[in-house]
């Protein structure tokens, strides 16, 4: 059946002018990061359900993400968190990573749960705090040398709860005074990605809180740093494939934070809640592959596709393995639209041809290329069958209750 | 200076038809029950920031509590949390309130932090965690039994993240099931009080999600159940101060937990993001206050007015000060509403004039007439500052950090 | 390669336990509503784009309509809009629908375009003007007998800009009190499906805003008053398959006004924005169909499935086609979900295994499967490519610009 | 009563450090424009009602806004629409607004309303169209030199329904190509005000959708592009005073657009949803009023205040009235934060104190200051009352129905 299946599917593709060896090549080469902090336990501020299993260093985190990189060949880096992710010896946590094929992503400073960061980090108002937020940046930028991470991955959870309570326009000074620093202590080849977030955990104002504040810190900093889309950080209505557009039009597109929302920042498990929305977005990251201006096409090879979720309620490695399964089936349909197709409807004017051009690619069943790449690679047809056969669920049940977590 | 206000106001408020004495007893006739667990630490999923001085029993947090009571008048009970403010004697517990001038308000049954809760309590698919939780509502019963309690408020987190997690109709038959074993164990004087909320920590349904879910149980269950406002606790846009009418016009509005929100659940301190939005809703009750139909008379006679908040980076004490102030002065805002003028203004259709009617009392400067009653009933002036003059602050900092959260 | 697709489909779903047989069969039964007002021209408050074409009488409404259900077989009905779609001789537009192979649908009355409803309609102050439009209601139920409708579909604008403005109860009491004059004037036959929405063209209070107040009115009026829900009438956020699996729990769900929106009711054609979100729905309503109450699958089998949009932009009559082609690919994957498997996954708390149930036959492509239906049933195998094939859409050219419109 | 209440007022301002000769003087220079369409008929998709004494020309709108300025003082200019404010002799009508002590504000092009507009004006895919549209934009500056206007104010309708319709980044680039035409024409004494607004009449995506991407084209165009906020062009939950501090402080603020709204672009009367919002507004200009930077105090005097509303059900010039007149309000309450207080109680990390500094003078009546300045400029003291005591409402009436509407 599926022989049969995957060669209906050619010859369907091939009838709309799509060319299946280029589109296995590009899904072969997408790589989706995992986070560290995906596979210990997270919750809401009313509960944290711990689990049994759970990682309880950073090395059991990347055993973990091993898991999800053997059967699906998507997840070959790990994102780190600092200090979660600290440990003595980064040598030795890259070295165990190596060993387990993996490699270290993007470091994520952590300028949220020390007692001094309750009013701000490196937008405190009181200079000692904001320096030592500020050396924790460069800690990470140390950490990242030993690592070899290229990107350094940066959210603030500053922000104020009531008018009055910081001085925005100060704030926003201190908070470039702050990446200025970081920024200059990067290496040529890093990359600071700057995240964005409409709110929580500050429910006023926060400091970085939409793409254009991210954008504009960008543009002041320099050529080596970019704006971070993590897909659960908007207000509810926001066009989030727009503002993809628009940041590769600007070649500041760094990134992605994947997870699903219906409601706030839910961080569900990304293309759960609109799958659409996810496949439009990649829509638009292949039209940018297209773009006759040759830095949009290089600022869509170095976006670095990353998952950001909390796994509240649900087995964590599977958790990851649907995730990246996910990306991976939105990104196989985008592959399949006809940019010609579209292209030619919309300069008709025929409305209705050109959303069709695009939606129609959205509803065939990629399963059949999917398999097919898996076996060319080498990996198993269902990659998530293929874990839970494995035993690696029930051996890590001895590592009980109370592993790690954010 | 404060008498020539006091005298200035009356002459206005005599101008416009209001009668101060009128407005005066209704002022001191305000109750606002503030919960246990405002004085408490609490926080979001990021961080909960521990304070010092923070209550460590139930029974320290009614000593806080007394503290709001004696300087403003207005907070004679406090609502308690249950397994949070469990004790071996209530008796005991009740004695302690009285000899602080306060009474043990609603009872609040917590079925959202045991693991057996994670997907679900009262809908739980397991019969015995239905069975657990609903043990759990009829101990709360006898609690409010023994804490002199009349009402029981009913907050439940269940829900669901996933389609297909939970089967939605089953577990709307099972939260009626539980519900009327709860009600019918309670005595005639009881009230349940049944809030709704439209996520978190849920996020794909949450079963009770809005105030029609909330009402169809109510109405199912009996003339006792009632529904509980959470100003937090709906989309944005929602027009709570309808639903407050509407259902004042049901006779089924059992009371509020007063928050302000400018995202989601923000539980940030009443009256600090849209303070006329809580204006408009004492609009609505002192209209439905004036009602033909005594019913609805009855039913704004017996709302419980309740602060529900989180005071993730405030003073705790101060915080809810600064809250049942603020409710008080947006209450006494609405009783300078001229209902007779904005009934002529629109039933003439002069939109723009019933508009004015309604909003122009919002901007009187209602201070010399909240001193006036703090005098009259012996109170400070300004309670914040009497309290902040006190030492209680300084003193109960030798309780340490550590104390009660949630 | 149609007959290998749909081979391999068959053999697919077997495999998953699904009969075809009898997934097609309900396929063939669907059957979905398509209003009058879609043919004609809509805009925004900004502008009303005329279209060529547009059909300039009712009786060229159900011309235009007869087109969509002759390619589709899904569309044999059509609702009208009273005054826009008023005849002297409703026998004669009868007769007219009926040789087109048409029924006529729903009656909508329109009670939001004469200068009197500026400030309401049936809840207008005015005693004049609500018995004006509750005179218009009564029309509408004369109407429905001479044109054999079974549905009355009620939308009220009704609503106000301002506080003050009108009596919020009052005008829930002058609502009930229309709508009951209404009630009874309808045969036994009949329903009235009432509509809620929660704002727009009202902008502080809607006097029906939201399903619970349609339910409400539904239940004081009787079994034969439900609700109405419309996809784009709700607040962001809003789960609304979980508001149609409680009204279907309740026996309440009248039916639907289909329609896509991202941001407010933009009016979208229906599948375009979030189709999963319109495959949730039908999942739930496929639940119920399976209930073990009788009276819950009578429900189910009398919902009114109708499309509610505005074609600002888009060609009507493809657009109306897109529209209903849409609903039909997302109702046949919806009937591709194995109830089993999920009841199975979400009972073992697998929570990820019960989402993965739900979501999977989203991902399969049911072309296959509505190319053979189609076959069957006499009709092409493209429904669009069929119409835009026809010289329909030329030949109505002539009928010029500056025809309906509302 | 008067005297005594100002001398009350004063007494108490004087006490929090607040010399009331300064707040006056500020108060004196507020200048607020009013909109010529703001006079005329306006309505929703359903419904444009029309009401009698509407100005049918642009010269009776402007008799019309003499009217708003002469009793309140407040508003000396009027914004114009083009085309529908379109005269033969720009000079005539600029001596007509001369003589009733008013000038042209600021010019409005309009790019929505024309047939080839239907899939975007300057972003249109049909080069002429653009043309078309840029030679508009050239018009309005040929009209901005006679009329002696500063500001062009430019919203672009311009946006996408579906997405594929039109290409999101070539947009973007047409966009920037047609403003950099204009900006080239303009004097040196002119300014480019570049509007946002996230959805409507484009429900997919709009060209310039937030603030970002307007100062984005402002910082692309030159010095003399800024940004103009509309305050109902937001999504739900958007911090609008963060937005205005964080424009103020790159020094490209160029104005507002006031308005309220509680669901989407709602265009109610300003100070009506939520006042305090528009008091926060305030409070953040007013610190950037007192910025180090001489930049950004300068960016503060150029403020332009204009109103932009629909009074759909509304009589047209007391809505105005009551538009200025609340403005004026919050403008005069923000003039009573001492922001010492503010900063000496953030400085101590005292939230609470910092958020009641801010929001205490939020809660003073206003009324004895206003009446004093009005007094000290030879106007009523109740400007409303004073038009309606005026005879200019009635006689107008003669104009009877059908005059000016968008």
């Amino acid at each position: 059946m599926v022989d049969r299946a995957y060669a209906l599917f050619e010859e369907q593709q091939q009838a709309r002018g799509i060319d299946l060896n280029v589109v296995k090549e590009k899904l072969k080469s997408l790589k989706i990061e995992t986070p560290s902090w995906g596979y210990g336990d997270s919750g809401t501020r009313f509960k944290v359900f711990q689990k049994e299993g759970v990682p309880r260093t950073p090395f059991e985190k990347f055993e973990d993400a091993a898991q999800v990189h053997a059967v699906t060949g998507l997840a070959p880096s790990v994102a780190i968190h600092i200090p979660w992710d600290k440990v003595e010896d980064y040598g030795k946590l890259r070295s165990h990573a190596e060993s387990l094929g993996l490699s270290i992503g993007a470091v994520n400073p952590n300028l949220f749960q020390e007692d001094e960061y309750m009013l701000g980090s490196v937008t405190n108002a009181d200079a000692k705090v904001r320096q030592k937020a500020t050396a924790h940046l460069l800690e990470c930028v140390d950490i990242a040398k030993e690592t070899g991470s290229r990107d350094l991955s940066l959210w603030f959870a500053d922000g104020t709860n009531y008018p009055g309570q910081g001085h925005i326009r100060q704030r926003k000074t201190w908070m470039l005074e702050s990446l200025t620093t970081m920024y200059q202590a990067m290496t040529p080849e890093m990359r600071m990605l700057i995240e964005y977030k409409c709110f929580e955990p500050a429910f006023y104002h926060t400091d970085i809180a939409d793409w254009g504040m991210a954008y504009n810190l960008a543009q002041k900093l320099g050529p080596q740093a970019e704006v971070l889309v993590d897909t659960g950080h908007h207000l509810q209505g926001a066009n989030i494939e727009h503002i993809v557009a628009y940041l590769l039009d600007e070649k500041r597109l760094g990134g992605f934070h994947f997870n699903s929302r219906k409601y706030a920042d839910d961080d569900l498990i990304v293309g759960t809640v609109n799958p659409y929305e996810l496949y439009l977005i990649f829509y638009q990251i292949l039209d940018a592959a297209r773009a006759q201006d040759a830095a949009i096409r290089q600022n869509v090879e170095q976006i670095a596709y990353m998952i950001d979720q909390s796994h509240n309620i649900e087995a964590k490695i599977p958790a990851m393995l649907r995730s990246v399964l996910n990306v991976q089936t939105q990104f196989a349909k985008a592959l399949l639209i006809n940019h010609e197709e579209v292209a030619e409807a919309a300069n008709r004017n025929d409305v209705l041809a050109a959303e069709h051009a695009v939606r129609r690619p959205f509803e065939f069943d990629v399963t059949p290329l999917l398999v097919a790449i898996r076996e060319e690679q080498g990996l198993p047809a269902d990659p998530m069958q293929a874990y839970l056969n494995s035993s690696y669920g029930k051996n890590i049940l001895v590592r009980g209750k109370g592993g790690a977590s954010w």
